[in-house]
């Protein structure tokens, strides 16, 4: 059985962190399976999902390397060619990625106690979004 | 129900970013499925799956990223051992991963409008490569 | 049709690599089932899982990217909040990303013939570590 639902939020960008660990947990409770595979995953060139420890310390130490590993301060092809001004947004959602696949059981999702699932908003300016939530079980 | 299939390319090596989205599509419409998980995945440890929004700019500036983050002129141990020359490549195929999930409904794959689904080539030469669709649903 | 199971190991942390994938290889035949994907998954903050050539030389590679990429010795804000020191431990992790999702067939894993599957403990002490495997398919 394969359940599609969707999680919207509005975010700020900049490497916005947002904890959906409830919303993905609540399309688990309102469906009929029982256990199986949640994927969560974001349509779009500028976001991506992962999972972290939702406290203000890493989360603030994460974007920090993010910002290290891939500046927003230094020359993008792709401003150059569509004055967008996200190069940097693009070039870190490529290598975050768009998704995870969380695995549930029991209705739970089977996650760490200390562990939530993020969403990541490179973008730079705020959006509104739809992230996906496909679970496949039984 | 699930179907494997594959799609069959020629890389050039060397952060080669090929898209591959319509196959994937096709791998969707072909199989009698209407909603599910398409994972893409490359059997090797010199290549790996991600989504861009497939643009001549941003694409060099993934590479670009890339070789800042991982270069290819340090001297890696693989190199040293195996004479390969491409403990760039393991290393970074480690780090970005093999492969990615992506949902689908209505035979249609859950993309963002500007969001391609890439195979990228660490490896430093060509390369036949064979890429897994398998799709997971009903 | 869905099977979860857990694969016990010890790790001794600081980007402990471990390769699991006989194990994951076991879940899958010991499953009744013959095709669909194996999601290898570890529920905690400070882990992840990916697949490398394990062999000597490119996993000290690996270890060696991951120390230049997030290093151990710059300060971290999840420390001078809850002196944990393993601020670095949640950030790689985040990066890293927690899972990957692997097809099989014909009750083999399809990876490539030097790809193995690698728990990844970023924590900084040794940990006994559940991870999860989930089969999902027929």
């Amino acid at each position: 059985m394969v359940r599609t639902t969707f999680i919207e939020l509005n975010s700020r960008g900049f490497t916005d962190i947002v904890d959906i660990t409830e919303s993905v947990r609540r399309a688990v409770i309102e469906s009929e399976l029982t256990e199986g595979l949640a994927a969560v995953f974001v349509p779009g060139s500028t976001a991506s999902v992962t999972t972290i420890e939702y406290e203000e310390g890493v989360i603030e130490d994460l974007r920090q390397a993010i910002e290290r590993l891939v500046p927003s301060d230094i020359p993008y092809r792709h401003d150059a060619r569509w004055q967008d001004g996200n190069g940097f947004s693009h070039v870190r959602a490529a290598l975050l990625k768009p998704g995870i696949t969380v695995p549930f059981r029991d209705r739970t999702l089977l996650l760490g106690t200390w562990q939530q699932i993020v969403f990541i908003d490179f973008d730079n300016r705020p959006r509104k979004r739809r992230i996906i939530v496909q679970l496949v079980g039984e």
